[in-house]
């Protein structure tokens, strides 16, 4: 039986990806539309007295290619939060013009191959990495993953040193990255079906592909890394939603 | 050949989880919705009655994420129960602003490796978990899975101490969450697709987390375990139904 | 090169799965619901005369779990009668109240791999097996599955003694439950995606479960079993159509 | 590197399988649905004048079971002239009373293991091959189907006499069925995702069943064969089409 | 730790597929259709503009069989443009007659095995095949792929210097072709699901099937190619797309 490794988790978050039905709010009518845009705008507010409070985070995408439209990621201090978020949102008028198509449930997780000697909960950088703040940065890329437990490649019979060997050469791969391209990883075993959710942030789309594409060589990802869907998609502000949904 | 195991059947269960088609009931008129609520209310009641009766046992949750928004979990003496239970669920006007998504028609069973001396079906403790109330705790966890039958890695081959000592192994992984995290092992083969559906029940969904992470790597889950879909619910009392469609 | 196996045909089968469309259902009015129940019972009573004159038969079951709400299983002494049937069907009022599922198209089949010394199309014994009635009980277990073509376990490639020592194995396994349980084991390689379909009858659904059980650790199964869904109905009698749609 | 084999390539074909949505059918005024059998009509009678001038062949089927109610298989010397009909259909009244379920764009072709000394485009035989008149019996089974490239059954690095011997092998088994089921292989690399199609013709459906089963023993089938849906049809005239819509 | 390869990329690439709804078209009105169309020509006028000024490239293609009716294929210097595009377009009239089937986002990607002397984004031959315009030839054959990370053939762990070896033999089989058949390679790593799309053009299609059956046999494709769909499609100029829609 291999050896689990020590994790900390922090706050809960929500992908949520959805298609707009671009012929259905073109036919509504300009007072329709502009009910749903308040209303949604209020919603956005109270986001932000959250996000102002550090009580929270969120950000808004506008995702590229057919597999969604409208990508919201939000940060909260408990599943309860979210299953409420989520509610309020499926009820407000724009969600009637939205079609629901991924979305992800996980929490903030960090972990560590090495001892740690003091209590994370207590370190200022733990924290910060624990409960962020979501870089508001041009782009976003976002997938789920999976380490494998193939036949042959299995992540969890591996040795503890083996595992954390890997970890460290993939690390040093992400090393150069790390300035440009800022992330944060959550878990999600036990509330959704991909293990972990990967989120990179950068202001230039194409240190994803290069960020990935080094990595892709690396042993952990090459033999142990299953994936699912890449979304990649364009920051939203507040100030730009109206115009994005003009 | 190997050798199965001796296993214990209780009641039916149905794991039946809906989406709301929110646009629908947001334009139903107000007696409309209130004529839904009732009559949900009434087989509610109907429900109740047979928990307090304890020939049976039931709960709601909202689910988190785009899988669901409303899943119910039922119990009852006989597959004719769950059968009918679901055709009366199919015709109540609420039901008309729902969308299936997933169901898991299976047993609540209990099997044992060892050696048994008395009539489990006159054993009290026995009997407590294979006709179960369902807790009532504020979060569920539910996934189906199966054991793997691959070139390699397959359970069903394995000889009966074998299964066993990596069964004693997971149960020793789950021990420190014994006290919070409560749990309903279903059977369905012949029933359903997958083997065995997991319901598990706690106040803090962190829990489940934690749980699932560190059994990941008893050599069972490993190396033989196949995950379906894994949902996170928060219960929902009678009470909380009304907001909760408010 | 292995050897097939010797292999007596019967009549033809479809197994037709369906979701009800409840809500438009109950948006019907009396006299629509009324003559599209009329119609349905007209078209039964035909197959009904079919199954009295011995030349084919037929069963409807209320499906649990949201796979589907209805099946009709029908024997025809050809594919033009299935596809007639089917057509027929497809036209009739009460199919416009449903969303096909799932359907499978097969052959009743019986093969042996022992040396048979009389022409099986004149044992008694055989033709009611190659033509049977299908028997009346409380439930149906329904499962389409095919035998494995894996990089290892390739059950094509298994010399003919072997696949009938497995077989043997798995027929004594299955003895206990003989009585009680029934079986029609149709095959659908050329016609069907799986290669079998096995449909089981019995009053107690739980005998279902204990059978597929035990067999999960015969070689046959555990090796080169490669399951589909798994349908469970309750019967439907020609007397009980009415209540089920009231 | 495993060498190619000499293949020859002659008409362009196109499978579409199609529902009919049989309640917006009937519910079609008398004069709508006249209509779109004329246009209809009008439509095969120039496929006929095509067929009859000897510049492609077609034919019209009845699926069996859900996986679709008509399919069409046509054959032409273009790409162009494919792509035009299609959209010429899908452009019919006709059209709109169907539901796309699969199509499969090929090209018909002749590869053979041994030398050949002649032009086989001046050989009447080949040619025959090449440029065939759909045989019009009473049934068709078709499937797609690729060769695996499995980590050890992979058909593609086998040497050429390994792979000359598999496909003489499985020829011998089809040898006695030649004469009553007619087939036209056809090849979609480049074209569609299956790598072959089989189409095969015969009055009796239960030699499809008798074929396809002898043949899974076969080393190339049993190890290399990778199947997509089998779809059986019933051939419809255009004498038959009035009265299948009927 | 396998080497990476050194990687230029050039233009973000959109493959746009869908559906038309042929039914919706058509019962549009006259003015309806007129206006729609008049829209997306002022749209591809300005798409020209962009590929006269040498910003960019497109070309529009009418796909054969049921996969999809219409792909758009588009070359622009940033993921921004790519995204203001595409949502640009799905607020057209036209595309609320359309129903998006699949949509690929990429850059164009050079890569090179040998040492390169010189700065790639100087070289003119290089610049050419980073920032081309799309070859208006007659056909193209689109398909997504990845390399295999399976437990024997993992691409990525193979030395550098044997996937060398591998693409030589490779580019040395589509030697022959490279006169009548052009290619673009994009790259998607960290932006889409399969790892590369290939699109290649030409007046003939049976080279793509000739090219991709030639190539199958490569050691580098029949161990390590994971191919997804394929979709081909005849090249509609702007002149013809009134009489694809009349």
């Amino acid at each position: 039986m291999a050896e689990s490794v020590e994790t900390f988790d922090g706050w809960y978050a929500l992908h949520d990806l959805r298609k707009i039905d671009w012929e259905k709010w073109q036919q509504a009518t300009e007072s329709q539309k502009q009910a749903a845009l308040d209303e949604f705008h209020r919603l956005l507010k109270q986001w932000q007295d959250t996000e102002d409070a550090e009580q929270g985070s969120h950000a808004l995408y506008s995702i590229v290619g057919q597999k969604a439209d409208l990508m919201f990621m939000v940060l909260r201090p408990n599943m309860k939060d979210i299953n409420h978020l989520e509610n309020q949102f499926n009820k407000t008028k724009l969600a009637h013009y939205t079609l629901p198509t991924y979305s992800y449930v996980s929490i903030i997780e960090k972990s560590t191959y090495s001892k740690r000697e003091t209590d994370p909960y207590k370190d200022p950088e733990m924290l910060k990495k624990l409960y962020p703040m979501i870089p508001k940065m041009d782009y976003i890329c976002f997938y789920p993953m999976s380490k494998s437990r193939g036949e042959t490649n299995n992540w969890y019979t591996l040795p503890k040193d083996e595992r954390a060997q890997l970890m460290y050469e993939h690390i040093a791969t992400c090393k150069p990255y790390t300035e440009n391209v800022k992330r944060i990883i959550t878990g999600a075993m036990g509330l959704d079906d991909y293990e972990w959710g990967v989120s990179l942030f950068c202001d230039d789309p194409l240190q994803f592909k290069k960020l990935i594409y080094e990595t892709r060589f690396d042993e952990v990802s090459a033999k142990y890394g299953i994936f699912g869907s890449f979304y990649i998609g364009h920051y939203l502000s507040t100030n730009e939603i109206n115009s994005f949904f003009a």
